[in-house]
């Protein structure tokens, strides 16, 4: 039986991922849950998990939980997180915190020696080196949760560990697929929030139109399979069925398929090396997984993205080359610039242009620990927010 | 180092064993080849890697060989071949032989202690329960150069031995892909040899064309993975980039891509778990393997079998289904009818009709021994040859 901590358990990850549990019970236990304002459902995880520790961002909220469960601990805030990370009792901590208050848990938690499950972006985004360097000294395991990552981990579970010699990254193309450089400078808010296959969150259905998701994403797997950027290609692939694939020195493609249901690679970080049955069970929220049907999925579509139209993408190239403190730039610069053509501020093209003038303007620093990251990061803000007067 | 035995080193997998071999000679040393014909080749394979052993079909041809090399021990005939599969310094027998004629080395070799490279499709579609309680009670690897097993074999290669929920075999459907068991009626000979996507022998080409060679891969797959039939999906996949994928209970599909080169499965026989660097080393005969590029390809598609159309796939299904013997009979009957149609006696959709009429009319015997094998066979001819008259 595997002891879990979740940070952040009423996101849509932490959901999931006891939405896996509750399906295998036998498999794991909850030592730790953490959450920000969905009370309610907290208070439902509580009752049905009975963790050892639960923290909530809130002190109020802390304090009013405590009085109703008298066997658990309560913590709030910062500490709490923290304390959730390192808790004895959990092997495993899911992190789904959302931004850059994911990295500390996660570096702590690998400090403490706990193996991760990770679904924060900026832990290897911003935080790359440092974290690499901590896993590597703590011997601990990294397990992706994000599908992508978790499709090329899958395909690398190859016992000969033989050398790869390219990874391919898949990515839907967005709203914007075919669209020229010169078409993309007149795009409107509307079109760029209406994503062609799936619905998510503001922040990154953009991010998914501009392809910076793709780009982060080109710069995790740089990190977490120790490729250079140059090794990691992407495929604008319609149709998303495949997800990533592995390219070896003999010329073999190993590729992951399936539907999209984040339950899949949640499961297979909480239990790896072992795969859970999830096709077949019936106990799960949400359904069970649907298996994949590739005849019923028509044809199966990949091309090469547009660098020039898909700025982002090739910004984050150049961020990966840079290296240091460069795709923390990218990553900090790229949120303010999203989050000023969400409030209306700036039009859709200027994103691309305004990460490529904080990476311009950076003077490159040294990145020892997590409070240089966060200098960064402000630096960066204060730079695009400059340039947007 | 690994010592290697090719059983057949003049036909085409056993030449192209050889590039492998050459292309990584600090891997590998050779400790006997056999040949048929071909001496002229033969005699350079015995200048370059000198085989402790060397075997030809005919005495006069070893006579006159041995004669010329002095260091090297030769025989010849059934004989010679058994002894090059059971021979002491061979670590792992390549069996490239074609035919029945490639059981009983096999056998003998499993029960030497050897590891298998096999390409010889009688081997398991024939021998399987035979072979696999061999393979079972020696302990040794028996590794698939056929492409297609070696795909599936490929995405197993994950280290949590988790339970497989399906596979999927892909077809390229061959020239009458598309057509009704009606239009089947009245195609021609040069049809059936036309392939639309590879050349290939005679034999194969037809099987291919009424889609038993997909049917006898079932079999193979079947006995290899310890899979029930209705576990193994055939997908017709005319752009042939996808060889074969597996489901995993957690409903994350594997697949292995690749351009078609054989050199791919047969090193990765060779030396697995290890890949060899194929891509780029300089050094191999046909040069090096060609990375894929799924761009390139354009799309792919996937469609179910017509079983009603491609009655020998539905057949092959069956013959698993019935068990014992009844494979034999399948191949039997179905080398039997191809040689038929390929020699003008019967019309194309002929070739089902019989191997089906070979199934209705046998008696299920108990396979104890090879012997017990070479006698279902030779009784499954007589019958076929007598549904002709």
């Amino acid at each position: 039986m595997k002891t879990i901590a979740i940070l952040g358990s009423t996101g849509s990850i932490g959901r999931q991922s006891l939405d896996v549990i509750r399906a295998h019970r036998s498999e794991f236990s909850v030592s730790a849950l953490t959450c920000g304002q969905n009370i309610a459902l907290f208070r439902e995880q509580l009752k049905e998990f009975k963790p050892a520790l639960a923290v909530c961002a809130q002190k109020t909220d802390a304090q009013r939980l405590a009085a109703e469960f008298p066997q658990i601990r309560f913590m709030h805030g910062s500490t709490g997180i923290l304390e959730a990370a390192v808790h004895s009792e959990g092997q495993l901590v899911v992190n789904s915190l959302l931004g850059m208050m994911g990295i500390r848990p996660t570096y702590e938690a690998i400090l403490a020696g706990k193996d991760i499950a990770f679904a924060n972006k900026e832990t290897l985004v911003a935080g790359g080196s440092l974290i690499m360097d901590a896993i590597k000294e703590k011997g601990v395991r990294f397990l992706p949760v994000d599908s992508e990552h978790s499709a090329i981990f899958q395909c690398l579970q190859d016992h000969g560990g033989n050398p790869v010699r390219r990874i391919l990254l898949t990515a839907s193309g967005g709203p914007f697929r075919g669209y020229t450089r010169e078409q993309m400078q007149s795009v409107t808010k509307e079109q760029a929030l209406k994503h062609p296959r799936w619905t998510m969150g503001a922040k990154i259905t953009v991010d998914s139109a501009t392809m910076m998701n793709k780009g982060l994403e080109i710069i995790e797997a740089s990190w977490l399979f120790g490729m250079p950027a140059e090794k990691i290609e992407v495929h604008v692939h319609p149709e998303s069925i495949v997800r990533a694939a592995v390219e070896f020195m003999d010329g073999s493609v190993l590729g992951q398929m399936g539907n999209p249901d984040m339950r899949v690679p949640i499961a297979y970080a909480l239990s790896w090396p072992k795969r859970l049955a999830l096709t077949e069970d019936e106990d799960m929220e949400g359904g069970v997984v649907k298996p994949l049907d590739l005849c019923a999925a028509g044809a199966l579509h990949f091309e090469k993205p547009d660098l020039d139209a898909f700025r982002c993408l090739a910004l984050a190239y150049k961020a990966i080359e840079l290296g240091g403190s460069y795709p923390i730039v990218l990553n900090a610069a790229n949120e303010e610039a999203v989050a000023a053509f969400l409030s209306d501020r700036i039009r859709f093209a200027r994103i691309g242009e305004l990460v490529e003038r904080a990476m311009e303007l950076h003077r490159p620093a040294q990145i020892r620990s997590v409070e240089d990251i966060l200098e960064v990061e402000r630096e960066t803000r204060e730079i695009v927010l400059g340039e947007m007067k």
